[in-house]
């Protein structure tokens, strides 16, 4: 029998209806419904259901008797209800118009307000408002509305009648036309639409009513709204509801107004009733600042009787709806009615508070609660912020990579960004991009500004890493470094002028602006522990240095996940014996492998044969000796270097597991550029520069060309180098274990994990471990101690997900490193995808940004196939992820869907991380964000 | 009762033993009791089982007193059959002792002839040879190589002792030595055995086959000998056999001789008894070129008798193991005995002669015949070849990238190979690497020679395509392009001096060498014939032109499955417009984007507004104007080329089906190189050249750069450069279906498929399919005619083959690009990967070059994948490969176990494909290789 009705009043049948409600009515029916059930004040209206969407497109437009019928029984009811008629000369029932489908959907019709104003009723209006202008503006308003939305008439052609009108009456604003002049107006909207539709403007209200449902089922298969659908997967044939509501005016005279409001403050929290309102007032005059609105609680003086039932029903609203409201509202005549409320947009900080305070009320539970905090909106709390009471001068906006605010000189090399820092002055380092060699400029700015690059660029990365505060791919900033400045636009900021870097929202604003420092309060504190009471999933940090573990150990990681050791090379101090290393690590290694050639020759040849051997035996000794000498001698300097880094880090865990990373990246990232190489060398031979020096750069061209590669991204990095050179592998194993015994000898414990990168093939893992487990355990012998120990891989490649199961044989851990898994899997190098991928993102060609947001169907079916096959292979296998996903909460979920043991990502995504774990398990236990009854 | 038997007399219970035979006699043994039992005259003995092996293992090194029993009764055995003794002073036995695992395995111990040697003995076989110097030179051979392989003595030791006596005699070669002086080498080599041994030389020959049995069991565990278990999954538990063998001799005298022979020319493969024989002589001297052997015919007037013997066991070997036989024989004193005999190794030609005579021989069926001939074997007849009678004068070797032989004169660039040839003289290009702008230069050459890459280098694969001679990865020539010449070692070649190369085996020889033309047999044809009845896999080309469609029908491929339209760009009369279209592309399309939105924003502008916005449009229209028009010339200007292309294919296809990908490759190839502009540029500042020569250059690099990219590979190519270049799309689309429709309209048939490339998820391919769709049905209405066409996808990226289900919606056919799928999935650049894939193939941490075979583990998974979901959501899906591993036999046994539809290679490997494909499918039906039964 309900199922059979085609329209519904708000309310009706709501409990009958039950989970079918929202199929039927649509989500905002089924809203007003739930308002109007539960006895809030919301003018009446019905909706009219999917269902006669659905006959609509079956029966080629057209509505049967017997629903024609109903409508016209529904409007009635309404027009009892109200007590005032469709079309009425005197005092007009209006409503209003709404799509609404199952999915709140883009690119539908959206509102249609007034509807019901004619030549006759539109008097009516004035008369019973008193307000002939308001009445003639709002009726000039609709017929636009209604051409355009409903008989598809160019907007602009409206837009050129008010103009013209305008300069007819000599005014500039829309406000210095007069009542007379907008019925004048009308009258010739209403001639446009005569002459361009062909009919008259319709002054029948239930003929204006049908035609605007028609137009709402039709904008059900407009194309952006069929493109979206089919991006979400949304079936194409649930067809839309529309819900046709009474209008109310609070400008009907002193015992009217308007207003908005919260429950709470949005922006700290605090739970103090918060809002505005204007009396006699529409709603669009609260928004257009032409009068001043009032603070709510002048209402308690102005209309005591209404401010306590205002005051009432919205503290009943957010009972209901269990959370803080957002609000709209009006009074027509001394009575209330609420517009709209709903769930409050709020701050990283307000959300905190109120997830807190909410529990202390007993409105909802501890576990509830942390689902009311989005977990990036805890970004806010851990960084300093522009203070935004000010003015600011944006002058560009890029993509927001690494959260914070920042204030310095333009600076444009790392050199220049040191030296400034040096001196004491705050710079920001601006780049087209950055690189390795730019890590310590990187590291003496205050934040990082660059042209090209995306959210995974290296100067993002890195950024994120240091918790500094970056700005990247700003393609409106051209860099000229030559003549130290930038442009943007007309704009010009030369060396030393300052900008201020907003890293959560991407500004880039000229000037310096205050900054607000970051409070980690009490509340913040008991909310990660209940966080941390839930999840499943433990938290690691991704760093670096004794100062980054600090940091992570303060921001609650349970260890290391990820140590880049080669981040240790690039410090000032080391990288000229880094870049000894490997000018002779070729070369050594090739006179090593001919010496052992040379001599298993000697061993197996004739006497007669043998001084020859011998002779070139000696000569090549002689060669090679040098080269062997200074490789040997590099990696014994780097060894103490090494060492020192992981006391600290070890100090600093105090026990909790490190995983440490051998080298990986290509060797050439620690040399000069072979472009600059080339043009110094070619403008010194044609300045007919001394011979010598440019021999001197013709070697080091020599070598750099060596190791050039066309892809460094799939070249000679990660196991590769260690196995081409184990006596590096051979010094990093060294220099933990050492590190890692002497702790132990001081009563400390210690857990490394030491982690091969790029393994694809079981063979490589074999040979890196052989080595580690040989020096572990000499050097626990020549310690004299036991500490327990793990040797695991990296998962970055296709091949090592698909063969997970050989690779866990060696390996003792699994992690994920998701960066180049999904470089890998895509295809994409995240250096290079911004000549395509922010074009993908835009058309839609990509949901998401693949290297913000695991890509679940590709990436993520790697990571399953990987993770499953590892464990079938080593039950007891530990599996994380330490790529940047590892503190993306969507990706987190996916990483507690799949049974990790952990994430590993950067110290200031520790909390996020922590949050987002506890909301993955709720969501297992099917706790909900809102349930609603 | 039988497997409680520790020896087995060759031949012994070989019927009972059954399939146990191999793992109880291991190989060698199995081979030489079958031998025995069919009746062959070989040399009697016995094989110790794997059993006591074990036994050996389980009883730390000791056998127990009923196996030594046993031992003892089956020398004795030996000893009567023989009429000799072991250690006999007159006429001893002696025997040699082998091991012979399961399988055949490198690394444990091979051979120990001519035990049973003692001072006593020596004597007696001196006796009965009537040649003392044999005897010694035999028991002084025997004491080194027991001390060596048994006592475990350096061989240089004894080597030093043999230089010494060679001093004391004054002579230069060991031949030099007289029988009195090997005697007291004999004394000296017992004398250092007691020397570092601490124990006198076993002069008891029971004692020295213990020694040597033991030996053979211990070299079972050797390090190579697990090492290479380890690699090839062999169980550590089989042990190996070891096989005693009485000794036979050929220099007893006149009637008795030695010889080697083939049942067939294993050259030509003719039907001819062939071989050589010495009478009164060992097989070494056979082998050594003392003496010259003579012709096995004239053994039919020496020793008719044993001649028609041999004549007849060889046939019945031949019979026997129905195949062509490489044997060696001794004849001791009247008597034949077979030393060796197993399946001869054969020239390509030759395989095929003999598989097709042997079916006309009735002696092995057609299906058997196509598993007689490796599929790479056919190679050679299909190019050219060197003479191999000529003296060659190798300088350097490379990999052999290309098959066939070239000779020509060397030239360093490609412009100069186009001038060269142009004045009709035959050219190799000898280049570091080659690139796409070397293409022409490529297609002038005979040959082409690179220093660098590896088998799937641009060089490489551009070769194997034109069917041209390549080698590659030749790192000692040292190219110097400045000075057009280039060294290997001492030798320099300098422009023009003539080299030649030899494809199939990677040689670099100095100078001009004949070549052999190949020939295409009717035995040949007949043979392919054959392997087209029974292969299930259709087999297809990749080619780009005309010219190699045409090569391709006439090797018989059955469509073409890869033309990579942007072969076609790089024609000298071509290039210069898609270098246009290339400098105009992004300018035009970032400027209509930017005039679409202004004119949106005009649409909604309000009056005022309005003139503003018109004002910056005209401004932009006029801007971009020229940049549009030139990229839209450019388009319209390649169309025609790129038709012509298509109807030169699709005619040489006559119907068949021909697969066209658009274009793939990043832009930036077809523009001059970075460094150099930067270089050039530098280089003008520096001379202080005039502005706008520079200015000129700098415009270039600027696209450049804005096109540079940090790895090419994973960079805006493929179906990225048609989704954000769609007008390139569109053109080809158009060029493909005009050509298709004109032929049809001439009632030819046509069936193109059009293929893009690079596709990572669904989206990318729809929207590139929508456009290939659009301009298909319009130009079929245009033409007034219907074909059918198909629209597929490559499966390239790893994230294409976990997402094929999701693909497959929308693709008709599958084809897997196996170059980049490896490239992606073990993260290597093909272009780099010689810095490391050489070491990790030499050491075994891969077992293959995954570039040449593909890797099963890995890519092969993912292809399973990819074919799997494919097929599971679209039944019909069409599933092909046409990477370079197409043609590979290996992969194309891959493919046919994955039941895919086709395989595309180069059209030299047509051949080798078919064949490869119909063994894949007598694989899966049963079919052996070589039944022994």
């Amino acid at each position: 029998m309900i199922r059979q009705q085609y329209i519904f009043f708000f309310g009706e049948h709501l409990d009958r209806l039950a989970d079918d409600a929202k199929d039927l009515l649509g989500g905002k029916g089924t809203g007003l419904a739930e308002m109007t059930t539960a006895g809030f004040p919301v003018p009446p209206g019905f909706t009219i259901s999917t269902r006669v969407c659905r006959m609509f497109y079956e029966d080629e437009h057209k509505l049967p008797p017997e629903y024609r019928e109903e409508q016209g029984r529904y409007v009635e009811r309404l027009e009892k209800l109200m007590g005032k008629k469709l079309g009425d000369a005197s005092d007009p029932l209006l409503v209003s118009v709404r799509s609404g489908a199952k999915f709140s959907m883009p690119g539908m019709m959206d509102t249609i307000l007034n509807l019901g104003l004619s030549d006759a009723s539109v008097e009516g209006l004035a008369g019973k408002t008193g307000n002939e202008r308001f009445s003639y503006d709002a009726y000039r308003r609709f017929i636009q509305m209604f051409g355009n939305v409903v008989l598809g008439l160019s907007k602009s052609m409206f837009e050129d009648e008010l103009h013209r009108m305008k300069e007819e009456k000599g005014v500039g604003e829309d406000m210095g036309l007069e009542a007379g002049d907008l019925r004048e107006l009308c009258r010739r909207f209403k001639e446009l639409v005569r002459r361009e539709s062909g009919a008259d403007f319709p002054q029948d209200p239930r003929e204006q009513l049908d035609m605007a449902r028609d137009a709402v089922f039709r904008s059900w298969k407009n194309e952006r709204a069929i493109f979206y659908r089919r991006q979400h997967g949304i079936p194409e044939d649930l067809g839309t509801a529309v819900n046709v509501q009474a209008m109310v005016y609070g400008n009907m005279g002193a015992s009217s107004g308007t207003g908005v409001g919260f429950t709470r403050n949005p922006s700290t929290g605090e739970k103090k009733f918060y809002g505005e309102y204007l009396t006699n007032a529409q709603g669009e005059d609260v928004v257009a600042g032409v009068r001043t609105p009032k603070q709510i609680f002048e209402m308690a003086q102005e209309m005591p009787e209404i401010y306590r039932e205002l005051e009432e029903v919205t503290q009943k609203l957010e009972r209901y709806y269990r959370d803080m409201q957002d609000f709209e509202f009006t009074i027509q005549e001394g009575k209330l009615y609420m517009l709209q409320t709903r769930t409050g947009k709020r701050t990283g900080t307000a959300a905190v508070r109120m997830a807190v305070d909410m529990v202390a009320e007993g409105l909802i539970t501890k576990r509830e609660a942390l689902l009311r905090v989005p977990p990036d909106a805890l970004d806010q709390l851990l960084h300093r912020q522009i203070d935004r009471t000010q003015e600011l001068k944006v002058i560009a906006r890029g993509l927001a990579a690494s959260p914070g605010a920042a204030s310095g000189g333009a600076v444009f090399t790392a050199e220049d960004a040191v030296q400034w820092a040096h001196n004491k002055k705050k710079v920001i380092l601006v780049r087209n991009e950055t690189n390795p060699d730019d890590i310590h400029g990187m590291h003496a700015a205050e934040g990082i500004l660059t042209s090209t690059g995306g959210m995974t660029s290296h100067a993002a990365v890195v950024a994120r890493g240091m918790g500094k505060c970056c700005v990247v791919g700003c393609g409106a900033v051209r860099v000229d470094e030559g003549r130290r400045l930038f442009t943007v636009g007309e704009t010009t900021v030369k060396e030393g002028e300052c900008i201020t870097l907003d890293g959560s929202t991407g500004e880039v604003i000229l000037g310096e602006v205050p900054t607000v420092e970051p409070q980690l309060t009490g509340e913040f504190a008991k909310f990660m522990s209940w966080a941390d009471e839930v999840r499943r999933l433990r938290v690691r940090a991704n760093a670096d240095t004794p100062a980054d573990a600090r940091q992570a150990h303060l921001f609650g990681a349970e260890g290391i996940g990820l140590c880049r050791t080669e981040h240790m090379f690039f410090a000032t101090d080391r990288i000229p014996v880094v870049q000894k290393m490997i000018m002779f690590a070729a070369e050594a290694k090739d006179g090593e492998r001919k010496l052992a050639e040379l001599e298993s020759q000697l061993a197996k040849a004739s006497r007669k044969d043998k001084e020859a051997i011998e002779k070139t035996l000696a000569d090549l000794r002689r060669k090679v000796e040098e080269p062997i000498r200074a490789y040997k001698d590099a990696l014994a300097e780097l060894l103490p270097f090494q060492k020192a880094d992981f006391l600290g880090l070890f100090r600093e865990m105090d026990g909790l597991p490190v995983t440490i990373r051998t080298l990986d990246p290509p060797l050439h990232e620690f040399l000069p550029k072979r472009e600059q190489l080339m043009v110094d060398i070619s403008v010194l031979e044609h300045r007919d520069a001394c011979l010598e020096e440019i021999e001197t750069r013709r070697a080091i061209l020599r070598r750099v060309s060596d190791l050039h590669e066309f892809n460094p991204m799939l070249g000679h990095r990660g196991c590769r180098l260690g196995i081409t050179f184990p006596e590096i592998t051979e010094m990093q194993a060294r220099a933990v274990f050492e590190a890692a015994c002497e702790l132990v000898k001081e009563g400390k414990r210690v857990t490394p994990e030491v982690m091969i990168p790029l393994v694809g093939h079981v063979n490589e893992l074999r040979r890196q471990k052989d080595i580690v487990v040989r020096v572990a355990e000499e050097t626990m012998v020549r310690y004299d101690v036991r500490l327990d120990y793990m040797v695991g891989t990296m998962i970055e490649l296709p091949r090592a997900a698909v063969t997970a199961d050989e690779i866990a044989t060696e390996a003792q851990f699994f992690s994920f490193g998701t960066n180049d898994l999904t470089q890998m899997t895509f295809g994409f190098s995240r250096d290079d995808a911004g000549k395509f991928l922010p074009f993908y993102l835009q058309e839609g060609v990509l949901d998401k940004d693949p290297f913000v947001t695991i890509d679940k169907q590709g990436v993520g079916e790697l990571m399953r196939i990987g993770a499953d096959k590892g464990r079938k292979a080593r039950p007891d296998l530990k599996v994380g992820i330490c790529g940047e996903h590892g503190g993306e909460p969507t990706t987190i979920g996916l990483c507690h869907q799949f049974n990790f043991n952990y994430v590993s990502c950067s110290p200031f995504r520790i909390p996020i991380a922590r949050l987002a774990a506890a909301q993955a398990q709720l969501k297992d236990e099917g706790v909900r964000e809102s349930p609603t009854v």
